[in-house]
């Protein structure tokens, strides 16, 4: 490490990452934090009084998004933004999106100690449910705050018991108007997020910085089948409509569409799979599919959704079952701003640690935040590549050295 | 209908039957009552006062199976027993189950209204758990009642929460001596149980009254498959191991293996599947099913029982991931009593109703109380032979028809 006024206090952001661990609703080493849960608003309180703490200005939008500056020299001036999520899938870890967030708040405690002065305010952002989990939809905040997703069909969105995402925000103490929610194009001059890789490639090759140059396109279908139930001894095989038996031949398709496909990096993967009723002596009448398709090039996942799509209809047709297939959303990829992965660059120099450049077939609030502010993304390693998982981690250093990086980028950013 | 003392009030039955319908977890016309919760304790007290306004004496042993008795001339001859459940699968109709029970009520009704004198104690069982929804395990009640289950293994199952049944019966307020639940061999002289027949025979024939002569034997399997989960978008295709993709395979297995067999009677269904972590964007790592192989014969169920599993092994070694095989049950079929049987056929032949001799491919509570006691079962016609959906359906004179035999059948077991 080269000489620098930035100290990063990676033990004290290891022990803010375990507390923020024990808010869950999982058995540790598992994270369970589902949007506007009980564990989430608790998390949200621990991160807005760490922000308080910092000396930070905290505001909460309409949604939650959780906002917190230090004003600079010039505060009219559009800010820096820097942030991830605190939101995690059902039995998953501790690194998603927290890096990003304490890592965030972390980066500006050490400048503020370094004696840094920022021209363009810093702020720390916190987006509500970058996970999908409750609403079927990921990047609920930054959507929103991008406006890529309008106001209106947020708040319509349900979750599985039918409750619309406008009435839970209330009742979880989120008034006010959506449709403010929205930033103007000016609000930021650029925007980077620090975040693990959940992928394998630094690890493999032992380097310890990645500086993201485009995001994977991501696309989500839910694939609804409908066949006829029945007494799982009364009903004969040639008069059945098993819709799980159709299922579970969707479910192969859209292993064996990923595979088929001419680029090396499509990914496919059937996530959910509700049976109704889901008794043993029950034949399956229904069953909702959630699949997810992505690539960091657009050609071959389309290709990829083309072939899910016929095969949802093949299989209905042969087997007399209806099916209703629903795009939750095929959005493009996005570009980095060359100025961010420029800054994030001489940053890694200016510590001395080897980057790599790299795409991101995980998608992020970034994705969402680059169709308005120039934006890029700061990845460090994971163990095995794995994320999502209890077993998820990255090493005290790893996040410290990530965090340096962020710091330093931040500071490039804030006064030029 | 020939002239009998016997008259079956079909209207009032109808109305208790639509009330027990309205006692459910689920919207109408759906029913849902699972073991212990509050519809099902809701749905026992109903049942218990009803039996109270008809004179009967009530008591109900450590599990919650529920007795009436009315006392006959010779009170310590072994009794007559009718009976049935009245718990229901999520989503499910109002008539399986519920017809023995609220029927067996009327029969005794109707006897005791026509001046019939019993020599036997006459006894309306409601069995606890019939379904298997909440311990992945069926007939609970009459499995120990016969001692088919010993009170030990009962008192250990688990509920997907995790809560042991010793526990959650205890809560529920059936205390007492679960090993004191078995009932003695001499305790009934006679089982018959009236049940919709959950097939399309019957219907089919135009013929209102079936007679059982055999249970068909049912085997249930959980199948536990376990492999590596991940970030949907960062585990490329051929690092997968993904225990969804498995789980489809095997279910295409077991519905293969029930039409490959040579019993033309042979139904197999995956019921269950549960996918953990179940969310969109996350590789599933873990997935459990619960599998119902049935036939009325036993060497065709056991081909398909033994090709299920041999497809676990291959479909797990194929893809290098962990299975699990839990046989959950494998009964034999069981006889019905050539008493009960020729009573039944005595009392359809009083009343002038053509009835049909056959088997059950669904299971009953029949087939464990058949261990113990001379056992014989009475089906009526449900529509289309749909059962546990919310459109099963009985018409009013089919199930007087069916209560009217039922109690021709009882007035001669009591007496002879």
């Amino acid at each position: 490490m080269k000489d620098s006024a930035i100290q990063v206090d990676g033990a004290r952001l290891a022990n803010e990452l375990e507390e923020l661990a024990a808010i869950s609703d999982a058995e540790p080493p598992a994270v369970t934090r589902v949007l506007y849960t009980d564990a989430d608003l608790r998390a949200r309180a621990f991160l807005k009084k760490r922000c308080a703490a910092a000396g930070l200005a905290v505001r909460e939008d309409a949604l939650g998004n959780l906002f917190a500056r230090w004003m600079g020299s010039t505060p009219q001036a559009p800010a820096i933004g820097t942030g991830s999520h605190t939101d995690a899938i059902p039995h998953s870890g501790r690194y998603d999106g927290t890096v990003g967030v304490l890592g965030g708040l972390e980066a500006l405690r050490a400048l503020r100690a370094s004696g840094f002065q920022p021209r363009r305010s810093l702020e720390l952002l916190m987006f509500t449910s970058e996970e999908p989990t409750r609403f079927g939809l990921g990047c609920v905040g930054s959507r929103a705050l991008s406006g890529a997703t309008d106001a209106k069909s947020l708040a319509e969105l349900r979750d599985p018991e039918g409750q619309r995402l406008d009435d839970v925000r209330k009742a979880a103490g989120f008034g006010g108007d959506l449709a403010q929610v929205r930033l103007a194009p000016d609000y930021y001059a650029a925007f980077v997020e620090l975040h693990i890789e959940q992928g394998p490639l630094l690890e493999r090759e032992s380097v310890p910085i990645g500086v993201v140059t485009a995001i994977a396109a991501p696309a989500a279908l839910r694939v609804e089948l409908e066949g006829a139930g029945g007494h799982a001894g009364g009903v004969l095989m040639p008069d059945r409509k098993d819709a799980l038996c159709a299922a579970a031949e969707v479910v192969l398709a859209v292993e064996a569409a990923a595979r088929a496909t001419h680029g090396p990096d499509t990914v496919a993967t059937t996530g959910v799979c509700k049976v109704h009723p889901g008794a043993i002596n029950s034949i399956p009448n229904k069953v909702v599919l959630e699949i997810d398709i992505r690539d960091v090039a657009l050609a071959p996942r389309d290709i990829a959704l083309k072939a899910v799509k016929e095969a949802v209809a093949a299989v209905a047709a042969k087997r007399g079952i209806q099916a209703r297939v629903t795009e939750l959303n095929a959005d493009p990829p996005a570009t980095m701003a060359p100025a961010v992965v420029s800054a994030a660059l001489k940053a890694c120099k200016k510590r001395g640690y080897e980057a790599r450049q790299m795409p991101s077939r995980a998608y992020h609030d970034s994705l969402y935040m680059a169709r308005l502010f120039p934006t890029g993304m700061i990845f460090i390693p994971c163990r095995g590549g794995v994320s999502h998982r209890p077993d998820e981690f990255s090493s005290t250093d790893a996040i410290r050295m990530g965090v340096e990086v962020l710091a330093e980028t931040l500071a490039e950013l804030a006064n030029t």
